[in-house]
């Protein structure tokens, strides 16, 4: 396997990258969605992302990545080893993938052979603790990503069906991307994604020859690409961890919930998922950046992320969703 | 698993809770329908209300939860052991469960194995005795909904596929959770729910807040926060039980019979199933409030559960079914 | 299993009752066709009908409630037992039931393990000298609902799929209820139905508190309740059985058949079914009433339930058709 | 089994009795399709005229009724026994009938139990040398319909399926009732029926009052009704067997080919379908009415029932299609 | 079997009988299409070539009719016999044909009994060296008559499903039957086939009556019959002989070719199929009349063959398609 | 087999035959999309090219033509031979390819008899360093497109289904064939497709007689046709080998990246897929040509192969895409 395209190569995409670093330091945020047109470096950056994060420690052979001998399900048959590393799980839907091997089913082989009704696992298992990326959430029928987001929000995969009556954890991150000229995504799904962000082709002249320029020369030299940066590579990941530690040791004033909550209700975004995001999305960015408190800062540097793809369409107003968010903080919080 | 969200800890959502307190008195009221969209709490009440009820007794393995030696359905194969203890069984009903898991089905592992015809019970067998919680109605196919509306009614699972000709008991309450703006139930299927409440996010900025402290509280430190809210659960739990004991004493006065039948006809209720609701749900209430007969005052309270979904649509009239219902009320009881 | 609701303790309905009663008079007639809302006691009447009815005689073990040995299929392979005495069939059609149990199939267990070709008999098969009731015709799908009519009228069902050719005798009284207002049955299906009768919810508050006084004193004691109604359904049962013995000697005069022919020319029905259904109707009413020939009176009560759904559609009369038919009836026969 | 309604009972409906008869003497003529309302007999009709007809003569056990030893196809497996009596076979096709059961499948049981890939002949094989009857053409498939007129038309059924690669002889009458309310036949399905009639029920209130009569005589005493009409059912057999041995020998003139070349010219049929079944109806007419040459005569008799269905539609010719043939002889003959 | 209808002895139909010599004569042209009302006369006129033509030289047994064993495939397992004439191969493809009998597939009875993989040939392979006749290509899926056409045009037949990966050759002549009323097949699928031609019903009275006494001969004495025509097929068979031994010595003048490209260009045919059929068949003509090139003559007969189905619909130009080639033949020739 | 038609005898068409050479040279230019009329040459050209280039190297019975034994992959049950050389592999997609064959499936063979979970490799194996060729790209399912344009671009196929879990190489260039009439490619997979080319029928009228004439002669006489052509044929595979060895050292000046950047800015291409196929095509025309540096010449030649299906349709501009390209090229570059 080629060495994944380096996470700090990546040219722009502020707003990318920022999303899946909260995600790698508060797995519970509901995963991201991107949005974009095709070549725009969606599925680069996740590869990416996933290469530079530490490794895991699991058990050789546990069918769902688990550390604990007493975290492996009881239909796993496999024969456990000893504690090893292995780079973080990043498991893509491929085109044509079937519900089955999304969510595990029946054993045929073993169905066939020894007579007897074992579980096989499936994607989900394998992306347990690490990350499931879909290529164009649009192409994949509404009732697999339907899903794959409660298995995503419930850490956990109930399978009812085939006779089989089969639960196991399934706690990973939900990237996915879509393109919004294939169709867009139902309002309901949307609102699942803990967080979005909009990717597009740079129009720079300068920042596009650098990216030719930057993707010509890892395909020509891939390994002297990857030493070229390493080292800034190395200082995201460090960040990342400290980030991990720190978290739950940040404080949430009163003051930040009730910036939470009129910001949610300016804008009109249903239920409190929102509120909820957006505490937790400024919490890991407060982390990530070393402060011991969330403060209207880390608010407003993530509120677009947290509920662009929360607002309710207004046909009567044309700005963006970035500008109208951040026109209603201007409002609400003065 | 981790405990359940305490059902006393949930802000607000007064209908809501009540419909559900109703039902763990009087199971034969027919089920609730949450309307609501997503994010308003309805699957955690659901579950909070499950793990405030006290334990079933059940002989240990028998497939349908049942107490009884005599009640253990001929096709079970397990054997069966003593008297158990268990939590009221919640079953959910997972994205993508298909129709064999739902009503049970041919055993195929035995019938491959073994070359014989056996019943493999399914997930309403799994509820007898217990709650049934369907996510999004709106999202499962009508015939589903039918099939469990039938045989939450009758509380008996008939299943004539695949050359089986099986019946169990399945006697279990129904909550479903619809959000309206996925499409309507058709009123056929609205008219079979016993009960129905809506639930909003509050717009009330102090609740708000409440509810993000609360979770966050319960997400950073769940056990503690369990121990802060045993008691006001179990102060619930005492009286539904004395509810229960109570109920077949609390007389029903021909004046509320009365009082039933005038309102139902005002209101333009098709059928007969709104009064009897009606009746069932008040008589839950007075022995709830530890009164010994039904009066006018209880009706008031529940009238809007039994029969805001039994409202005939009234183009011409804008208020809510809650108004129209009070209307009525004021109109025809004076 | 519950006791039935006692027959003569349903409030009001009488057309529904009379049309039932003709059925079990004169299995013949071609079934009834109940029309009205959900929650009016459709299904109640006829479970009530049958628990009223006396028990049939026939072998222990047959598949198809056979008398006589020599009726027996010849694809049975139950050992026949002694004769004895059950209660008259009653086989509901639950959703989701598939063809294969309507009409029997391949015995598949048999097929494994045997590797022979047996038949295993279906819901057909066992409503065979009972009823067969379907809730709901309208959300059967039109094939089953023309296979079920086609074997009601033969009284044999006729089985040519899977490698089987399999006949048996199934002579049934299906009774099917259909909500007129989730789409009507197509003309064809209607007029293969015998009798038709259209309930109603009360509309009387007298009668309504009636019904809910009687339902609910059913539920909290049933026991109490089936003693004090046990006189009158015996009432019942008597009559029936004498009318069915009389059935063969009460006499058709010519002017009868004229009276059929003329008021069916009037109303415009086509075929000759409604003229026969009007006769043998009617000649069961004279049986139940105990007289001697069928008279213009007789004619005159059952002409609605004989030929109400066989009207043409005439968008300028806006008259029901109970009204339309009294009309007929008065113009034609002065 | 009851004995079937005789053919002579049945009251009027001269045209459908006319065009059974003709299929009886010469059963090249292509089937008949009988239109009409449910309820006026047309079923009925066709058991009356199998049941007058006498047995076929064939050996004991062929799939396919054959009477020489050497038109058993090689794929038969039943033993073969003596020369017998059988009366003319009359297949139904029952609602809800399978492909594989019409055509003849692979032999499951075989090929479970033996593991050889046998063919099990399905009711083609069953119809051959005596009828077939679809009710209600409409609601069969349209591949089906054209299936089986390809093996009427053929006299063969071919079989290429599931890795079979059947024929055997499959000569019978095909006779379809169609209701028009129900959805028309495709053009092309129509030409393919050698003759159609339209059946009405009678508007005559003596006729009317006949039909009930002896339908309700028939079946409170079956017996002595069958004996009523023996004779003149005898007397129709007779002079169908008589035509049967005359057939050959009747003469075809030129002038009648002209006839049929410039009626058919002057209706427009397309094809030459209609000049061939015009011709051979007219032969076997007179055959039947002991004449030694075919007329004018004849043709004007049969004209309708060989060519109503291959009119042309005129929407601006209001005329029925009796008329407009009537018109169009008139027109070309003088 | 009957035998087949003499070729000779069909009236008329002149293009048809041109159309289908030359197929004879140069397999390679394509196919041809015959459109035109049932009735006419179409698979009478395939068959009827079928029998003219002399038989083939091939293996006794070989799956492809292959004469030397070299050609016979390596997926073959029939034993392989002597060499024997058999009549030129017609397959038919039966109504409800399954896409694995036209291609071939696996054979199940050698995978459940031996269990191994082994190809079942299929239709194609039994047409190799003759004739495939489609009646109603309408009324074939699109993807079948796709297949049929790449199969047709490629000489081999492809398959690659259900695991297996076969080739084997399958030359055959492809003769479509079409009915236009019954909606048109795709451009692409008509300019697959080589040549077209439309037929009609004559309506010539004395052409008309004289195939009406044609075909009541052919039926009432097929001996006879053929006994009669038999000298005028054999000359057509000697022709067509002695055309296929002098094509390849046939000349093709440049100017030839010239007005091969002229004319399609200015008919505005896509591709150069037109050029290429329009070239092949004017050789093959000139064969077939003893002619040592090809000249503006034969280009002139048969363009209307090669190219009416290749013109461009004109809405504005209501001339037949005859008219315009001839039209366009006279302009650009002069 | 047949010899393909020589690639130098290919008459005009120089746009499609340079975009195939460009990718024998750089076969991760990510394939080539013809539009055009059937039966102007497109996949004569395909099999051509593959027939012109030298043979590749890899171990005998290697299921995915590996040349290094490390390469084979693991599910590989083949044992493996010695290197030997093999014709350029070219894999053509037949109409009714199943998707098991595309990807490989579990081999039903093996599970059945064996009882074992193999992996049957499938079309995206055997073409593996060499060519995939759809005719009428536009026929296939969305679903398999997608899943062939995945494959190519990433050179590897994910198979996750029925049970397996399998990868392996699959780098191949992907030649389809469009039809522009037959309905449009999505967006979406035109912009994954490298190159783009148009086919015409030549309009001159001596292209088209030398067109027929090369065709007539080559199927006349195959064998002296070919090696008339046999030098151009090696002169172009020379030119391709010195090519390929040359293009490592290729320079791509910053002023050429500069100039992919401001051409693909002004005509709207999305994403940068355009900016690097641009760059790459004119890389390998520069190696095609002996240049040693990429220039804006060679740009200027690739551009309309590399832009043309990624313009975004402009309603007002009605000016072909090669003309809107050039347009592009002279105002941004001056």
């Amino acid at each position: 396997m080629t060495a994944a395209f380096p996470f700090s190569a990546i040219v722009g995409q502020d707003d990318m990258k920022r999303a899946m670093i909260l995600t790698a330091i508060e797995p519970g945020l509901g995963g991201v969605l991107v949005f974009g047109d095709r070549g725009t470096g969606k599925s680069t950056a996740v590869r990416a992302l996933a290469a530079l994060l530490p490794p895991i420690r699991m058990i050789d052979g546990s069918p769902i990545n688990a550390e604990r001998p007493e975290d492996t399900p009881d239909w796993s048959t496999a024969p456990l080893g000893e504690i090893v590393e292995r780079p973080t799980p990043v498991v893509d839907l491929p085109l044509g993938v079937t519900e089955d091997r999304v969510t595990g089913a029946l054993d045929i082989e073993r169905a066939l052979t020894l007579g007897e009704k074992a579980f096989q696992p499936g994607l989900l298992a394998r992306a347990n603790r690490g990350y499931l990326y879909i290529d164009e959430v649009n192409l994949l029928e509404d009732h697999i990503v339907d899903l794959l987001l409660d298995v995503a929000q419930s850490g956990e995969n109930v399978v009812e069906r085939e006779g089989l009556s089969i639960r196991h954890a399934a706690r990973f991150v939900l990237v996915g991307s879509g393109n919004p000229e294939e169709g867009e995504l139902r309002p309901q799904l949307l609102d699942r994604f803990g967080l979005s962000v909009e990717v597009r082709s740079p129009q720079n002249i300068e920042e596009r020859i650098e990216v030719i320029r930057r993707r010509d020369a890892y395909e020509r030299d891939t390994e002297a690409f990857m030493v070229t940066w390493q080292a800034e590579d190395a200082l995201i990941r460090d960040r990342i961890l400290a980030a991990r530690s720190a978290l739950r040791t940040v404080q949430s004033p009163d003051e930040v919930l009730r910036d939470c909550a009129t910001l949610c209700i300016a804008i009109g975004a249903d239920g409190l998922r929102g509120e909820l995001t957006l505490l937790r999305a400024a919490r890991a960015l407060a982390a990530y950046e070393g402060d011991a408190a969330v403060t209207r800062a880390h608010l407003t540097q993530v509120a677009p992320l947290a509920l662009s793809h929360r607002l309710r369409r207004d046909p009567l107003d044309e700005a963006g969703s970035a500008t109208r968010i951040a026109r209603a903080m201007a409002e609400v919080w003065g």
